[in-house]
């Protein structure tokens, strides 16, 4: 099965080739071999059902605990949204990836990134992976709608602490 | 988020207590620190997609090759099939569970097992995850359909190298 990987100014692609016969399809996520420069070795798993218009994020851990993260779309359709917060000429960055479930694609979110999703479909299931454990008293994040990004949710489901976050804009005047 | 192990002769019932709120819900299918004694390293992870009546394995490797498994149902709902292969008491000894997708318990397969599933529904995704990597040429197998289990399909969706494999009375004869 082959696996490629393209870079986007440091968010990765992995394109699949599922393995497809009568029974269905099988797919190798994960193969150390195939990802030991990205992920040698893997911390935690999460497995997240959520509903249409449903937001998480936007998330990352400060500094030594920055969190990579593997997402993969099982069911449903879902927007993949990361923000570059290198210090450098891509600070502040934002990369969008639809991703429908069962497709072929995979997205590598380095933990220098702020990541969050945007449900589009009920039934919506998704993997994260990452080789860093979650660190809740290192976390923080970045209002959703404060991008410039009109993600088409008038009505978003998202918690009083993702709504608490400051805006893109007061962290890029911050300098990350 | 609690997770309790149960032992059945080997297989063991990882129970979760997933974090459930008005977006959806999180599972934390892995976490190192706490699946430290059954796999502390992951070196695959594989998703399956499936129809109603299709039959996987049962499958196991030979000695040192012996692959653990860690499966989960994701959607849909399956039989998961394993065969003590241990020399002793439980040789031969036959665990069948049932997993509903999204359900709160993922079970985990010793390598020394044979392990198969039957999948019930359509759209039934499962996750595989092995501590150890898949080895084609030291695989062996259970013929399925001759465990003494009458598992309810009259038209088994089957590969012709599953159809191929010995039964279990062969193996129990040849002494594992």
């Amino acid at each position: 099965m082959k696996t490629s990987v393209v870079d986007y100014s440091g968010v990765r692609k992995i394109e699949f080739t599922p393995f497809d016969d009568l029974r269905g399809n099988l797919l190798k996520l994960y193969r150390r071999e195939i990802f030991f420069d990205l992920m040698p070795n893997i911390e935690e798993i999460y497995l997240s059902q959520s509903k249409k218009s449903v937001v998480r994020g936007l998330h990352y851990q400060l500094g030594e605990k920055a969190q990579d993260k593997f997402v993969y779309c099982i069911t449903g359709r879902m927007l993949d949204i990361s923000v570059d917060l290198r210090p450098g000429k891509d600070f502040g960055k934002i990369h969008v990836e639809e991703m429908v479930g069962g497709n072929d694609c995979a997205i590598f979110i380095p933990g220098a990134f702020a990541h969050g999703v945007v449900i589009l479909e009920d039934q919506t299931n998704f993997i994260s992976i990452s080789p860093q454990p979650y660190s809740p008293g290192d976390e923080r994040g970045i209002r959703w709608d404060t991008l410039g990004i009109d993600f088409g949710i008038s009505e978003p489901n998202i918690t009083a602490k993702d709504l608490a976050w400051p805006s893109l804009m007061d962290i890029l005047d911050q300098g990350g």
